[in-house]
């Protein structure tokens, strides 16, 4: 009786693995895939911060780095160095330093001073629990050893490929990257006249960009071709803008459960979106496009691009 | 009558050259040292950061890092990188990178959940100008940028220097250095009870971790051997702890004019300072007795070592 319970729990809360198993043309099995990856970057996140002193900063790092979330920035990271010819081993430093930046970002965007955000990941949002300038603190912290990890941490790797590596990595967070995107964002906050030009400079900054670089650092680590690096940013443009216009539908759609966070605050904020621009259906179609021309990108591979091809699919079927 | 004035002006100012001029055993000039450094210093952080869309983050940025000081760190990196066999060309992208740090440490820490500083350096703090959102991105974005510049502009430095700066660097960003310090400092606020070794982990991590990175950076860069990197070090933190005994001084003794920011701040804040523990002069002593045993690193290097003797007698006689 309790087994069926949990049973039905996990099945509520995981219906989109399902989906996408059902709706893939392949046999591979994304659902085990993502939950295979996903325990090797917990392990690898866990290990990647012990605590020391002070320990109030250390504690506020940990607790959103480890709030769980879908790990794809660094499961992307692992894959494309895999199908590049990489091991685990070589891309698994990165993949923890862009889940630190990702996460930093977040810490800093649901600031009062910023979007102010209670509820991140289901949980109270670091300033929340810890105060606004711990949270500050946290995020600078997270952000400086992403990149002192990368460098102290990667093995087996050419020097110069690291050098590339942490190029790459703060421009995606400064203000060609994370940071110009929040700032167009907030500029753009209860104005009605958004253009697509406008929205999609803010998404290709805000979301793209550390997807982009999620994809191209794994491919970098393992030495890959130019054309490889060309061929792989596209599919990461196409998948970053198709997550972000999902996102924006799940924002309409979705529930505060599904979510973990408070859904329709786009529309509360009478934010630009997607769905606002074009509607939700045309908004699907863009994504399913995007995500179509994404997966064309990974025909040179073969069956190895099945866990880039799973994961493209999946985000235009997920609903969290 | 217009170039007397100006003159005048400039005397007001600058009596702290004169004085270690005095001072100083050696004929080595520092004023005019420091002066032609800090010309290429600014030249180098102004070319550093061209402004790009969205511009208010760009001019956020350069409006706090522009904003003058001494340009310290940066120039102890340029004398050690130069001291241990290196040139200007290798060490500037880091002596960028190190002021773009420090500028960030100081958006942040005048934030209002910070320190709450309205004025920095004669000018109004980041926020006062930009707002809080932005100041926190401009942090983010230099902070970012700072590793990024490293990575893409040290020309003529094998790779594997390259890493071991940015792995500096980025520890002396993090927990273990200045987030760590600022915590901790934040933490003893309002306390009368605390010990002078929480004041010295304070400002080891605050102001000392950075000095020392300034210091080191410059001489890894070079190549140089352990034996120079641990007396680099040592010479570093003596004059980054004396720094900050010299701070807390000037901040009881000192005229807002002088600090270009508000004077007495710790008295009022109740802050724990040495002066508050060991009284203005033990802490002056204090002070020149670890510029002493710093300046007994440098014998080996002979004459080559005047700037960074120089610049260690400076911080215990400069009035701001």
């Amino acid at each position: 009786m309790v087994q069926t319970d949990e049973k039905l729990v996990e099945q509520e809360q995981t219906p989109v693995f399902d989906e996408v198993e059902a709706d893939s043309r392949s046999t591979f099995d994304l659902n085990s895939y993502l939950k295979q990856q996903k325990i090797l970057v917990e392990q690898a996140l866990d290990s990647s911060l012990p605590i020391n002193q002070p320990a109030k900063i250390y504690e506020a790092m940990r607790y959103s780095l480890l709030a769980g979330g879908k790990r794809l920035r660094p499961i992307l990271c692992l894959a494309t160095c895999e199908l590049t010819g990489g091991s685990n081993e070589m891309a698994i430093p990165t993949a923890c330093a862009l889940e630190m930046i990702h996460t930093m970002s977040l810490i800093h965007d649901d600031l009062p001073a910023m979007d102010n955000d209670d509820y991140r990941r289901g949980k109270l949002t670091n300033h929340k629990v810890y105060g606004e300038d711990i949270a500050i603190l946290a995020g600078d912290g997270l952000l400086a050893y992403a990149f002192e990890y990368v460098a102290t941490q990667t093995k087996n790797v050419p020097a110069e490929r690291i050098v590339k590596v942490i190029a790459r990595l703060g421009r995606t967070v400064g203000a060609e990257g994370l940071v110009g995107g929040q700032v167009l964002d907030l500029e753009s906050e209860g104005k009605s006249d958004i253009s697509a030009e406008t929205l999609t400079f803010i998404h290709t900054h805000k979301t793209g960009a550390l997807l982009e670089a999620s994809v191209v650092s794994g491919a970098i680590l393992s030495g890959a071709s130019e054309e490889d690096l060309a061929r792989l940013s596209k599919y990461a443009q196409n998948i970053g803008l198709a997550f972000q216009i999902i996102d924006d539908i799940l924002d309409i759609t979705a529930t505060d459960e599904q979510l973990g966070k408070t859904a329709g605050k786009d529309l509360q904020a009478q934010k630009a979106t997607y769905p606002s621009l074009w509607g939700i259906e045309k908004s699907q179609h863009q994504a399913e496009k995007l995500i179509n021309e994404a997966i064309a990108q990974l025909k040179p591979y073969g069956n190895k691009a099945k866990p880039l091809e799973a994961i493209a699919r999946f985000i235009v079927t997920r609903n969290n």
